[in-house]
Parts: structure tokens; C-alpha cells; sequence
């Protein structure tokens, strides 16, 4: 593990390059902006590392998640939203096996859908949603956790799309974050899971039209997301077939194990 | 939700019809033996239903698993080894559908690597393992649970193939039973997970060169699972576009989002 | 376990009796409005047995919890609110065993600071609140529960005091419902826990000053949790001293136990 | 927060004063011999901080726990055997109350039985045992974990005391540790909860009569459970009335409550 944790932000990079409106909230793309605040959100956390910061978009090749740039990465960040069918399952497979084996991934937003986050969780992953330029409020409910560090007992988003419950995914291990939406709403909005030896978070807020991510308590979540979703191993996949660490008691199978089972009455 | 539950035993029935010391033990198949085993075994849980049990094996037009079998069942149980890669991605692809739904499934022994376990895990699924003739002896770590009712505290299998952690799984959100082995080894043996509505239950023995599922506990413990299994509901999977419960205030985004944005300082 | 569910309601039964308005809404006390509501409640749970109902309340001798009652008690009911000191530690200590064996407890409303919760948890369980006649919406987060069976996606009550987050609570092992309020907070609603061989759920509303308890969802709520907290087992408190299943290895002590640790060098 | 964690070793301190066999294997106290281990062994943890070590014993006066050295600790580490009762409820009351407030909490051992870990419990924290100079071998099973750091896949301690499930204990937040017994039980021994804002980790190895706590990896365990366990907030219980977030909607309750019941028809 280096000294510094290697983090990628990647972004589908699509909303931005199409749409003016959204392009004027992320000139250079959500994958830049959230890069730049996770340059510059210090954190408040005890023994808080600093980042080596880089990004990925869709349509570089091989998603810009080639094998030796994953290889080197400690936390990866996930935004997509309507080309997630576009992520070529190898990639996939590639992200799942590092996350599996300790990199930290951390989900964003629409990214509920991706395909490396229903991998993951092995569920639909579906939600109730609307975009109605609506108020969410999201309410810290383990202020001691990592990821609420720094955080106020709650924080507003002025204007969000809604993420409605029920939430197709496994009990998280831990819930940090409830949403409550001014239209009569509320959801699991940072969600704690382990696979493998790797750590992801989803966290919900972030709709492309909202400028979300220049939010600070935003900016601060996902920065402390980060260096709790640090890998603390690095453990490849194994499946070894091992001696034993006692001596066994001799066996009496000479007459077979049909024997034994005869001897038990089960057959005849 | 019909009145009686109806079951599947799937099984990959490869090493019954090629090995004759195998077919000794399970002569017609070990689906056929766990079937009558579950006829035959009363639950003692109270308000236990009446099994309504068929068979499924690899080799059968689609697996043995067409949708509309799928459709009607209630509870899958899974065994296989040495052909998980022949199971056909679309049919492994249904049965997680239906789990998410509310099906239950049960996975047994090695089928710790089959396709539809490690789906719906998101994980490796691997462990440690040796054929050595060892003695496995059962703890029972929650006798409250319905898994466990009418067990001892432990109980002892006299040949089994040892599985040893650390096995490559999400923490199970029940954790049942626990193996010892002779060999110096340690598992968990009994885990429950919830996954979308339906729940997934993985049971460590029954290697096939044993006798295992002759065993009056080992019956009795699949046939609690497949009691704690069945589904409680049914519901498709969904992700609809939902109108407010609520009155929304009325919004000023007249001067749009980049206002907003503007506005905040947060660009130029 | 008899066949019917020995259930007694607890209450405080005070503010029943002091305040015309609250025993406008609950001429015979909450509790008497509880069980009728429990015994003409039919569960829409597959195998849901029938009810046994008694009530019990503080000014009663051992506030109506002898130790022949409790020792017949399946599954008990609590709600308590502004003499939760009145409550003698041996009835709670009383109650706590039972549990630990087995029984089942359902925790209403300001019942979260009742002794006997405090003691389960071993936290606090703390909240905000604020009684502002106020809407409460209730969402089903896990619709497969036996909890949420025969609910629809959320239900209303019109007005309800508010409890907020953060819930000072061990993290349930299953989140049932969360409450959305008009105020503006959320809170995890229906929770569940395992205790020993007991099951505890907590479950939210229930003011004294609005007619909660007449509400048909609330009363669903109350009588699929008296079907899942039923015991599944009573099993008393031991701790055994026991023989070894396994033949020990001969140990060489002889030279005692300082020996080994100077063999080891750890002291001299 | 200051830079340092402070830590106190509390010890009943009683084997060691009247056993000699006892004493020759620590013979200043456990408390003694943990925090000198405390000292010299460099936790394997990224951003590990120093620690600040002091010592506490059954008979100082109060137990050494004053209000003011508790109010200064981070993390606590608690054994206790034959004198359990003798601790007095005060100072039990008040290390509940620093725990909930955020300070770590390891109980080694005998300390099962402690009267602080059984508060933060809710349980009985029963389990078998027997002293046969038996080896344990303590398995990994959450080899990512931070306490787990720097610990091979298992070790062993040649002689010790057996501890056997059921541990009658709430299921653990996180499972780091499993334990193998040469007389064939099993056991989890290394269990991490949440209670409040305050993490407690059990610890099973630490019969007085061995040289445990002079082992190497049992040493790595508590000092990489001491970094894990020191507080991340501190946050003293609080049970506010709040005011709205939100503006309510103007009710209509000039008709009492009772009129609104009378509304639904649910009372006459």
C-alpha cells in the first residue's frame, strides 16, 4: 500500500458533452469537479491520507479502467446513468475482482444501476424516483461513523432529484445517511457494505441536472467515503486445497463407504 | 401462495451416473434421495406446510428449470460440483429473478461455486478444502432459529470432505451452524441471507462420496430450510416514475440551474 | 409451547386515568384497546396461530407480572411513558429473563425508554421529538417481513407526536419501516432484534393523545409482530462446565506452567 | 481528541496476588504485562497513532475509575474474573455512559461475565468451558478487518482454557476471530459491536493460568483492537424537543381529538 491512496474518479462523461444546461453546472465534467473537491476537501479524520487523484470516462478505451490502471488503484468512484449497458463486462469482471480482492469502490447516484453495483450486491437494485426540483434533507444516523465525520446532524440539497424506498438491495452493514424528501419520501442514502475483502458505499444524492457536487457537506461525505473505503489488505482469490493440521484417527473404510452405510441401516 | 410449499431438487447428477462407488450411495440420484428425505421428515416447527416436492437435473431440457416450472415453485435446492460452467447463463439468470421475487433457495455443499450462488452473493465464494475421511462435528450457534429446531447442540458426521475459512462470503445476516473438523479446521457451516424479497440458505455438508444426505440430522436441518425459506410474498421487480405525496413549494428556477449555481458562488 | 400465543398487554395506565382527553380515546386504557384490536386482528401470515390475550398494568401487584404469569407468557406488549421509574428492577429483571429464554417483547412508542428496553439494548434510546399534531407516513422497507404482511407501500396516521434521528439503538438486525414526518425527520420505525432466544421489536407510534391504537394499519403492524415474536424455543441460562468430545493429546506440564513460559524465553 | 489515545488497563488483580503460580506468570498483574506489550508493539496500521498507557485495579478506590480519569480515556480494556460483584454499579454505570459517548470498550476473556459487558450486551454472555490445558487455534475470518492486520491465517496457543458455543451474546456487528478447540468445540473470539457511539471488542484467549497474554499474536490482537476501538466522536446523550424543519399544515383540531376518532367512526 503506498503512502498515498490512488483514487479514480470515474464518470460516464455523456450528460455533459450533450446537454448545454448540464454542461454549464460541469464544464469539464462531474469526473473534474469531484476530483478537484476531493483535492481540496481536507479531512477531518484521525490519520486522514493524502489522494493521488485521477480520472476515467466511458468512451476511453477500455473505459479508462485498463488492467494496470486498476491494479494500482486503492478507491474507484462510480457515476453512470444512461449508457451503463455500454460498460463491456470485462471491465466489469476487472472491477469486481479488485474490489473482491480489498479496493474500495464508491457508488454514486444513479450509479445504482451500473452493472458493477448490482454485481456487487447480486439484487435489482431498483427505487421509486421523480425529478421534481424538490428539497432533500439528509439526516446523519451514526454520527460516529468515518463517512459522517465533520458532518452537522443534517444537511440540505435544495434541489434533488427523489430517490424513493422500497430499495432493492441487502441490509447494509451500516446505515449512515437517511434522505427525507419535501414530496413525502425517504430513502437509504449512505449505505455501508463489505464484499470480498473491499469496502463500497453508495451514497445517493448526485442528478447531473443539480449542481450537487459542488456541495460541501456533499464534497465532504464522499471525501471521508474515500479514505474509509481505503483498502486495509490486498488478498488475490484462492480456493487451496490444504493438509491437515491435526493428525487424523486412522480410518476403517476398507470395507467401503457403501459399508458404512449399510452398517448404518440407510441402505441395504 | 398455494397451501402446500412446492420444492425443487436440483441436481447436477453427474457423479451418481459415472461412478459406480457413488451410485452405491445414491442409487437413483441424490435428488432422489433428498426428495423422499423431505417427505418424509416431519418439521417440527409449528405451523409447518406440507411439501409439494418434485426433482430437477442438469441434463433435462432447460436444466429441468423452464419458467413455468420456475414459476410455480416455492423453494429451489441446489447441488452440483463439477459442471457449474455447463449451467446456462439465461436459466441461472431466471432463478435469481425468481429469488428477488421471493422465491426461497438452498445451496448445498459445493454448490458454494455455483453460477446462481456467487451471483447473488457478489463474491468468490471460495475456501479452503481436503478429502481426507475427517470427522465434522455441527455446533448449533442459534437454537432459537427455525433452521435449527428439534436439533442437539451438535452433531457429528463420521466422513466428510473439510471446508475451511476464510470462506469468500458476505457476512450472513443469520449465522446458524458452525463446523468443527478434525483436521484443525473451522466453517460456517449454516448461513442465511436475505436477497430482494426471497431467502438464500447455504448448508456446508454432502460431499458425494459420503452417505451425508442419508443422515436423520442433516435431513432435518434442509428440512427446516425449506419451511424458513418459502416465500412470504411474491412482488415483480419494479422502478417506477412515482407523482408527489406531498404539495411541493413552488420553485423559482426561472433563472435555471446555473443561476442556482451562480448564486451560491460556486461558479462564475 | 401451547397452541395458542399467550399474549399479555402492558400498560402504564395512568394518563388513561388523569386526563379526560386521553380516556375520551381510551375509556378502558390502551391496553383494553390493544387486545380487542389483537383479537379481532386475523393475521394474514401462512400458519399465524391464535392469541390467548390477558393485560397487565403498573398498579396491579408486581404491576400484573407475577413470575406463574410471565413463566406463561409468550409474548408481551409494553407501553409505558411517564413512570418508567415506578417500574421495580425485579419485575425487569424478570421480564429480561423471560426474554433471554425466549419470549417475545414488543416495545410501543415511549416504551423506548422503559426500563426493560434500556436494559435489552444497553444503550440509551434517545431521540428528538416534538408533539405538533403532526402527519406521520410509515414506509415498508422490507414488504417480505412477516411484520409488514397485509401492509400496503406505506400507510398514514394523521397526526402523531414526531421522534427523530439519530434513535441512540444497537443497529436493528432487520429496519421493517422508517417514518417520514411533515416536520421535516425521519426515524426508523419498526425494529427488530434478537436477544438470547428472544425476539424484541420496537415499533413507533402510539401517543397517548391522538386514537393510534384504533388505526387498522397500526393494528396489523401489532398483530404480525405478535406472530413472529412467539418463541421458537425456551431454554433456560447455563453455563456448563464440560467434558472434552475429543481425546486430549498428552501435555507435559511437569515442569509447570513458568517452565513453558521460560522455554518460550517470554520471562526469565 | 487529543493526538495520543489514552488508554487504561483495568485488571481485577486478584490471581495474581494470591496465587503464586499465577504471579510467577505476571508478576506485576496482566494489567502490568498488557500494557508493556501495549508499548512495545508497533501496530501494522496505516495512520496507527502513539498511545498514552496507564493502569487501573479492582482495589484502588473506585476501582481506579474515577470520573476524571474515565472522562480522559479513549479506550479501556477490562479483565475480571472471581470478582465481578465487587464492582460496583456507579463505576459500572459510568463506563456504560463514556462507551455510549464514544470510548472503545475490550473485554478480555473472563470479562464475558463482567457486569459492563452484560449491560451493553442485553444477555446472559453464558457459555461452556474447561480448564484441560487443551490448544486452542484462533482462525481469521475477517482477514481485511483492522484488527485483524498483520496476523497470519490462524495461531495457535498450545495450552488454554476451552470456551464453547452457544455464546450467549447478541449477534456481533463484525466476526474477526473463530477459535478451534483439540477437545471439539468452537467458538467466536473475536466479536466487534457497536453500542452508541462507542465500539466494544471481546476477546476470548486470557486464562490466568497460561502465559496468553505473553503471546505474540495475542498481543497484535489488542493492539490493533485498541486503534480500531478508539473513539471517532464524542457525543454525550441527549433527548431534545425539536422544532419543525418544515412548516406544518394548518390543523383543524377544534373538535378535539375525540371528534376526530368520532370522525373515523372508531369510537361513538
Amino acid at each position: 500500500m503506498s503512502e498515498k491512496i490512488s483514487v479514480i474518479v470515474w464518470n460516464e462523461y455523456r450528460h455533459e458533452q450533450e446537454n448545454p444546461a448540464i454542461a454549464a453546472i460541469y464544464p469539464t465534467g462531474m469526473h473534474a469537479t469531484l476530483a478537484a473537491a476531493l483535492r481540496e476537501t481536507a479531512s477531518p479524520l484521525p490519520g486522514a491520507r493524502a489522494l493521488d487523484l485521477g480520472t476515467a470516462t466511458l468512451d476511453e478505451p477500455e473505459h479508462g479502467l485498463s488492467a494496470a490502471r486498476l491494479d494500482a488503484c486503492d478507491v474507484l468512484l462510480w457515476w453512470g446513468h444512461k449508457a451503463h449497458a455500454e460498460v463491456s463486462d470485462a471491465v466489469v469482471e476487472r472491477v469486481q475482482r479488485r474490489v473482491l480482492e480489498g479496493m474500495g469502490l464508491i457508488v454514486l447516484h444513479s450509479g445504482h444501476f451500473s452493472k458493477i453495483f448490482r454485481r456487487l450486491m447480486g439484487t435489482h437494485c431498483s427505487l421509486k424516483w421523480r425529478e421534481a426540483d424538490e428539497k432533500e434533507r439528509l439526516w446523519v444516523v451514526e454520527p460516529s461513523h468515518p463517512i459522517a465525520a465533520g458532518l452537522p446532524e443534517h444537511f440540505e440539497l435544495p434541489y434533488e432529484e427523489m430517490y424513493g424506498e422500497r430499495f432493492d438491495i441487502p441490509t447494509p452493514d451500516e446505515l449512515v445517511l437517511l434522505s427525507w424528501f419535501e414530496g413525502g419520501e425517504l430513502f437509504r442514502s449512505g449505505c455501508c457494505w463489505q464484499r470480498g475483502h473491499g469496502r463500497v458505499f453508495y451514497f445517493r444524492p448526485g442528478h447531473e441536472a443539480y449542481p450537487t457536487y459542488h456541495d460541501a457537506n456533499v464534497q465532504r461525505v464522499i471525501a471521508n467515503a474515500v479514505q474509509w473505503a481505503a483498502p486495509r489488505v490486498r488478498l488475490a482469490d484462492r480456493c487451496p486445497n490444504t493438509a491437515p493440521l491435526e493428525a487424523l484417527s486412522p480410518k476403517s473404510l476398507s470395507f467401503g463407504r457403501v459399508g458404512m452405510l449399510q452398517e448404518q441401516g440407510d441402505i441395504a
